[in-house]
């Protein structure tokens, strides 16, 4: 189970021409493939943050001329743009290999609660900050939550949504069934679409961003991953992360994790759910989780860098 | 094989809010439900224009802010909106209805050819319209091909972009062992995104839009489908259509199907196509084809109503 970071598709300092997103693209492919070169049968997931605040800047700025769609379908739209990106860009790279393995996108919901506390303290923020006008405006009209983000400035706020908890894919028998069979499946990108179930059992998008670690942890479940491989912007995940004591953690055990978890070592929003993740990984029966750079992805498999973590 | 028409999910007279988008998917999903109760498998395709046409506007309202996407790039996205909106609802429909049948969206690239020869005349319009001056600022900067659409108006120009012939469906090993094992899958939705083989056999994206009927009818081979129910807005096909002499097809050849589009019978970009499609399907060996409209899908299905089109 390989989960990107939101740097294998968009730098920070890029503003997300599809040039840029494809070349990004392509240098985490090529990971990708030495990964499956290696003979490992891989599921992917990825991020979505820097795509879909792209696409919430861009109905907002529509919003006089098109309706602006809810989260759960600009979720379901930035699964579309960046599946495509990566499954047309492995399966080349793939294919100039000489494996001929077929490589597709399931559009993937995930399946959180009502009850979820994080629907009553929604915290994580996303599409363009906004004036204290706007924000007043968009609070009375439109029911959004938003929060002073920034200290001081122009635009200091920013919406904030719920992040709940996955609990199940909700596509996974036909994941399954197709990584048993050899396919590539891109999943849960961006977290998955989140939905709830109403009381009749039908389910339902929410106004709401899951993690991605923690959905694609639900994803290594659902097709009995050995290996959670966490790909993201750096080689080891960080001990009294910056302090001035900073050190680097090269293994830790769960019981270290949660630890040190506990001790707030881990940024939340950040670093604290990739460990979590990695955490729950291992306590349902995984064999290894790593968290470590992109660039070291296969030195990180190899056990050589990054941060491993073992039951 | 079902493709759905763009009513089926926006009607002309709606903005496109995803409340009206949703309303429109459940009276579709009503109708592909009873189907797949009289013992039909099924494998879905949709058109994307009005969503398409919805994202390209809102690119270009922020396009001083966030680089708008590539026409690719767009087409999968519009295939992860409109996929998520009809995997969740037809979902809960066949659980309603007590059928445990998993449903997928399989993000779809189509191949084209580079030499074909919609590429030296591009003519299906796309986004928004455009003044003079918009038009020609956009022919100087992006290079687009602007044509003048309406006769007059403050806004006649709009670009238009390539139509190329579908030739072979990307992922067609992943959705034909999907479809075998009884999963209901949402594939090449807009037609699919448009995609070339470089020199080095490699895939890329190009800049044009691919009729969904005709990309319909391919996926409709790969799974060697046995019946093309082509749900549009009108419940048959016309001759002479516009014409005081106007009367609806009951049923037609291919023979006569062939004659009548060769003397201008149907509307090219709209019937046409879909005749065509339907010609190509029992060319390759498809048993029916029907062309009705969605609120008559079982009627035209059990041929009592519809064009029915035969070998």
């Amino acid at each position: 189970m390989v989960a990107l970071g939101g740097n294998a598709i968009k730098r920070p300092e890029e503003r997300g021409t599809a040039e840029e997103q494809f070349r990004n693209v392509r240098e985490t492919c090529k990971q990708l493939l030495e990964i499956i070169r290696r003979g490992y049968r891989v599921l992917i997931t990825h991020g979505n943050g820097p795509q879909a605040g792209n696409l919430l800047i861009q109905q907002e700025e529509a919003r006089r001329i098109v309706p602006p769609q809810p989260l759960d379908v600009v979720g379901a739209m930035t699964q579309g743009q960046i599946g495509y990106m990566l499954q047309q860009t492995l399966k080349n790279y793939l294919r100039a290999a000489g494996l001929e393995v077929p490589v597709i996108t399931v559009l993937t919901q995930v399946l959180v609660s009502r009850e979820d506390p994080a629907f009553r303290d929604p915290s994580k923020p996303i599409g363009p900050f906004y004036t204290e006008e706007e924000a007043e405006r968009l609070r009375r009209e439109k029911g959004y939550v938003i929060k002073k983000v920034e200290p001081s400035g122009e635009r200091p706020y920013r919406r904030v949504v719920p992040s709940p908890d996955p609990i199940a894919i909700v596509e996974r028998d036909a994941i399954r069934r197709m990584v048993e069979e050899g396919v590539i499946v891109i999943a849960a990108g961006g977290g998955g679409v989140p939905v709830v179930k109403e009381e009749d059992g039908s389910l339902k998008g929410v106004e709401a961003v899951i993690d991605k670690d923690l959905a694609g942890e639900r994803l290594a479940e659902v097709v009995g991953a050995d290996i959670f491989l966490n790909l993201t912007d750096v080689e080891k995940v960080k001990l009294n992360y910056g302090r001035p004591n900073e050190r680097p953690i090269d293994r830790m055990t769960v019981e270290e994790a949660k630890r040190y978890l506990k001790e707030g070592h881990f940024l939340p929003g950040s670093m604290a759910p990739k460990v979590i993740a990695c955490i729950r990984f291992l306590e349902w029966g995984g064999k290894r989780a790593i968290i470590t750079s992109l660039e070291k992805a296969i030195e990180g498999l190899e056990g050589k860098t990054g941060t491993q973590i073992i039951g």
